[in-house]
């Protein structure tokens, strides 16, 4: 049985504004706890009662208890009351929010700039893809979805914890710094040159805008160069998180 | 206020049995009744009588009457009893399900073998990059997420009408056929050669398999290449649709 106090934080912090006031989010499922184990400050673990004798479940259960972090065990009804997609994977981290670095930003070579992403499926499948490529920072707009949102963190597969996020206030001004520290700005775009022609540069930024809105802009006005990715057949356009994975990918060649 | 007849048919379209055994799906929103209206047989449309007055909504209206398409229009109500998301978009369109033709598939230079797809948002993304890409012909197995599925559709953006699915019971058989054609069989894996290396074959195919569970053994077998997108940082996996994605842009290249 969870202790009441237990399933009023679960359940505050399925909200942005909760997820803020108490500076945690939670991170679902087997791989996801892992990573977070290895990667975060793991401040509980949740597990399902009926599961707590499968492999994966004892051995982090065993790895939580071994560093004094507090483990609760979910009745049946618990479950329900607590279980954030139809089926409850079994267990559950809450996680401490990291704190956001600001001193070694401008040493990444490639920089991800989003601007009012809304569709978390796909802000968590950007996370994921970065964390392929070895991209590492992302800027995110205010108006974006919360990026500790459960179903971002479901779609980072864990990558959440290795990517590092800023959250920005006024977009317009960090693109104005990351050009003062000598970053190329591309966009990308449905009007821009073939990206194929794209050129290496030692540092760059790659600003996307949101599915309904593309880029901004003001947003527009500060970019060196935009980019399109050339398509055959009858799509108006790519969905988003598509877009920047061609992009990623393309960067990673150079 | 809509008949009960409709009410009844769009509640038994969200089922997939239903949806076979009446030979029709739904496509919700502007874009996607835009769509259907140029490339399927739409059997009937349903307003929002709320939104009958917005422009796109009217110029909707206004083709099907001309084509003899029944309208209904729906009051606050049935939208309550209607509606897939939790906001209607306005229209919903009743579309016959295309049949499928078998005569012309290997004609097709590039295509797509999708093994046990089961999430809806990356099926409709993978229909949506390959009509974007210009391959229109896509093998589905047995086992896949249903490709007329509202959530499937809804990602697709259109692109439903413009790509040929072909739903097979046995998808090794067909990959057998398609290399009795002259196709050379490549699938992805995190485990092949770069797939930067990849060359160009006249006719190809690709196969993808779930998520959870890879290509088959069974399919493993039929292949002539396996090809891996190079990463560099943390994350395990890509996201199934992203692969596709990289893929077919390579494949575009060439």
């Amino acid at each position: 049985m969870l202790s009441s106090k237990t399933k009023t934080i679960l359940r505050k912090l399925s909200q942005k504004k909760h997820r803020k006031e108490m500076n945690a989010f939670t991170v679902e499922g087997v791989k996801g706890v892992q990573e977070a184990l290895v990667h975060a400050d793991v401040l509980m673990l949740v597990v399902d009662g009926a599961k707590r004798e499968e492999k994966d479940i004892t051995t982090l259960v065993t790895q939580a208890e071994q560093r004094d972090i507090l483990v609760e065990f979910a009745g049946r009804k618990d479950i329900a009351a607590i279980k954030q997609t139809e089926t409850f994977p079994g267990i559950t981290a809450v996680v401490a929010m990291p704190e956001p670095e600001y001193d070694n930003i401008f040493d990444a070579d490639t920089i991800l700039v989003l601007d009012r992403i809304n569709d978390p499926g796909n802000l968590g499948t950007i996370i994921r893809t970065a964390d392929w490529f070895g991209v590492h920072t992302i800027i995110l707009s205010e108006g974006s979805v919360d990026p500790y949102n459960e179903k971002v963190v479901r779609s980072t597969m864990g990558s959440i914890f290795r990517v590092h996020i800023i959250q920005t206030h006024n977009i317009v001004e960090m693109v104005e710094t990351l050009k003062e520290n000598r970053y190329s700005i591309a966009a990308l775009d449905l009007a821009g040159t073939n990206i194929q022609k794209s050129k290496k540069t030692k540092k760059q930024a790659l600003i996307f805008g949101s599915e309904s809105h593309g880029v901004s802009d003001a947003l527009k006005s500060l970019v060196d160069e935009t980019y399109t990715i050339p398509g055959k057949g009858g799509a108006e356009s790519l969905n988003l998180a598509v877009s920047v994975a061609i992009a990623l990918y393309i960067t990673s060649l150079q």
